[in-house]
């Protein structure tokens, strides 16, 4: 089933995002049909701000692992790493995967839709089977954070020619729904710590993903070992050492 | 206070071991004196099997990347990523950290103790202060796993200028107890899933390390969250995205 396809079932499709090499495998062992990355995952597990660009390097080269998964990847791109559509096409081509995340936003301020829109007609040309989910980050950074400004962006970005359109943030069931309603394209948001998945797939939503959920759950539950360890618990039976190594592809 | 008085408080150095920046970043902040990485982590994180030589490069970028934290850094460095000596110490002597972890093994064999005593003696004359973990790897590989061996093999490593003795594997407390006794510097023991740190410590283990549990620990966290959203609960509330993103140096 390809990528597109997974948006087009009877449920929508959860979308986990890794931050590496094992958390995808692990992840692809367990059923998930594909698998995303996290920009903030990426970038904190190599020191660097998210959305800073910095993490440019660092998204390549787990893109060039993951691609040797025998399932879609998509990729979070953070804003292409680029203010030039050229650049931005050249750098998801090589990327090898079955989609992108490009998000309207760069250093934490929104861009220009137009700006927007021409990074995704160029992506769109230069590979026209990726699926580009085209981030609208009005709800993420509370900057025009409202459905009309969000729905006109994912028009223009649809326009482009996106697949997709991702609209991650803490939105009100009621304004995914009108969202979802105006957007002739899957929509995808964010898993919530208020809204769980039937709720959102009730009111239209065809994709969630994880974002950096895993990776902050996964740190949180590192941190919680340690100090059980050091205040005199036994170490917890989790997933064994043969079976993480086991997860390597090389 | 340095690496190597942390071994000699009166409670042992409880050491975790990160796999990535922001592992560490976290741990440190949570009071962790020191922090360690585990080889395990390092390679998995990148699609490569440990112990065999393939995470040489991620090693080097995650020592790049932790020496600017302000803690004493300990690296899993395996067995060198090399049987020459002389390369073993260069490639110490780059990571430019308080420690390192020399193993006695290569691809899953126990090497001649001639040999791995020379690479520490190599590391040690390139790097005086530089705190040589001499790993035997007897017990955790299950080849020659008796009291008399590991002791054999860590008296030479201390011969050679060691500065500690790591004992990874499942051992019986008696056993670590006559290792601790024989070996005149502090004896590692790995956070042991029978045996909690008081135990470790009373029978003389002066370092508990967690080896690849917190990156175990981790990757079944993200498991579980990512099938318990999939399966219709909302998102656990965990570290936020904020304070993971504020775990960058750079």
């Amino acid at each position: 089933m390809s990528f597109l396809d997974l948006h087009h079932r009877d449920a929508p499709l959860v979308l986990p995002n890794a931050w590496d090499h094992a958390s995808a495998a692990i992840l692809l062992r367990a059923g998930f049909p594909a698998i995303g990355t996290t920009s903030l995952g990426v970038a904190a597990a190599r020191g660097v701000r998210d959305a800073s660009g910095a993490g440019r390097e660092a998204t390549q080269s787990l893109a060039a692992s993951l691609r040797r998964l025998p399932c879609p990847i998509s990729v979070d791109v953070e804003d292409g790493y680029s203010e030039q559509p050229d650049a931005v096409a050249g750098f998801a081509a090589e990327l090898g995967v079955a989609g992108i995340n490009l998000e309207d936003s760069s250093g934490g301020a929104l861009v220009e839709p137009a700006l927007h829109a021409a990074k995704v007609a160029a992506v769109k040309e230069r590979c026209p089977d990726l699926f580009v989910n085209a981030r609208v980050d009005t709800y993420w950074l509370g900057q025009h954070a409202t459905v009309r400004e969000t729905v006109t962006r994912a028009l223009t970005y649809l326009d482009a020619g996106a697949d997709g359109v991702f609209v991650p943030g803490d939105l009100e069931l009621a304004d995914l729904a009108t969202i979802c309603a105006e957007v002739p394209a899957p929509v995808n948001a964010l898993a919530s710590v208020r809204h769980p998945v039937p709720a959102l797939a009730e009111v239209g939503v065809r994709r969630v993903s994880t974002g950096s959920l895993l990776y902050r759950a996964a740190l949180q539950q590192c941190l919680q070992t340690a100090i059980a360890v050091r205040d005199g618990e036994r170490a917890p039976a989790v997933v064994s050492y043969a079976e993480v190594d086991g997860l390597a592809t090389d």
